[in-house]
């Protein structure tokens, strides 16, 4: 997606250890018609899956998640990272590892809000290891709801994420997809540069 | 605001401790077609204030957050609850006790999005006792960028927050403003009802 390869190019930047700060427009700070585009061409790439729910995981995922959901007019629900006291019993959870934060959240749905049958489109700002992705999967399989697909801002396509959901069978969608992150410098693997 | 309202009054349950849950529209799940009504009803409130960005907190402040800053065709900034490996240094930071949760976060914007001269929307789901909207004011104030006014989705009238606002002087517009949640009923303002 060109709008969001000028971007990264433009307001991206490396830092050590493959990590790509987006925190200009997409994580902290927040470009919102940015994020309209970036729903709109998920809500286009997945029209035709009668998708009944968008589900991401809270913060950064919600962004993009919202603008979704708006566009297919289906709720959002965002995963939690932890159970709050009003949230209570009744959840599906799942355990998911950050590389980046070095840290293990338990992420959790309440039952409420995803039912046998839904078919969920997952959307998330970053692929990378694939763990937050695997734990909505997990998630959305033990509510007996059908994963779709997958709507992934940036993918770090150098890692082994993408490859353990296709590998799977699962349709993922990213719309950047980075081939590296070497000498400070990113590199797009080229199929995404023209979108 | 009638459609906020009808949502509380349909969709919205009384917990014990005066807690209202609203996971089926605002904190959990969301709709989007109401955050985008709560967007553009913000947009108006605060049309005529120059307002150049947008701050909430995550991450139950970023669905109308978002959808405020698309409407005003600004920016939106929302605060960290902890800081992350890929934020580092050069943070305003707050502290901010949440009695829902029973906890105390750091909450951090960076200092790159923040400048002297920002007009700052301040937008939150909640106002109850003000802790989270006093601690975004203190991170506005340090950055020295000038708080305009906060846009509430939901204001507990009940308890403090509003009033310590609004006797700083700060414009608070809430787009429904609760007088009671006794006997596990929502009671509202009569002035938020008919908007």
């Amino acid at each position: 997606m060109k709008l969001l390869i000028d971007k990264i190019e433009k307001e991206g930047t490396v830092l050590a250890n493959d990590v790509l700060k987006v925190d200009a427009f997409l994580n902290h700070q927040m470009d919102p018609f940015l994020m309209k585009e970036i729903g709109e061409e998920f809500a286009r790439l997945f029209s035709s899956e009668n998708i009944t729910k968008v589900v991401t995981i809270e913060s950064s995922g919600i962004g993009p998640g919202l603008m979704t959901a708006l566009a297919l007019q289906v709720p959002l629900v965002f995963a939690r990272k932890k159970k709050s006291i009003t949230m209570q019993q009744d959840v599906y959870t799942a355990k998911v590892y950050s590389f980046t934060k070095k840290e293990e959240n338990e992420i959790s749905i309440s039952h409420k809000w995803l039912e046998a049958g839904d078919r969920v489109l997952i959307i998330d700002d970053f692929l990378a290891n694939g763990q937050a992705a695997l734990g909505l999967l997990s998630i959305v399989e033990e509510a007996k709801a059908e994963a779709v697909g997958f709507g992934i801002v940036i993918e770090k396509a150098f890692q082994e994420g993408g490859n353990l959901l296709r590998e799977r069978g699962y349709r993922v969608e990213s719309l950047a997809r980075i081939q590296s992150l070497k000498d400070n410098k990113v590199t797009f693997v080229e199929e995404t540069l023209h979108i």
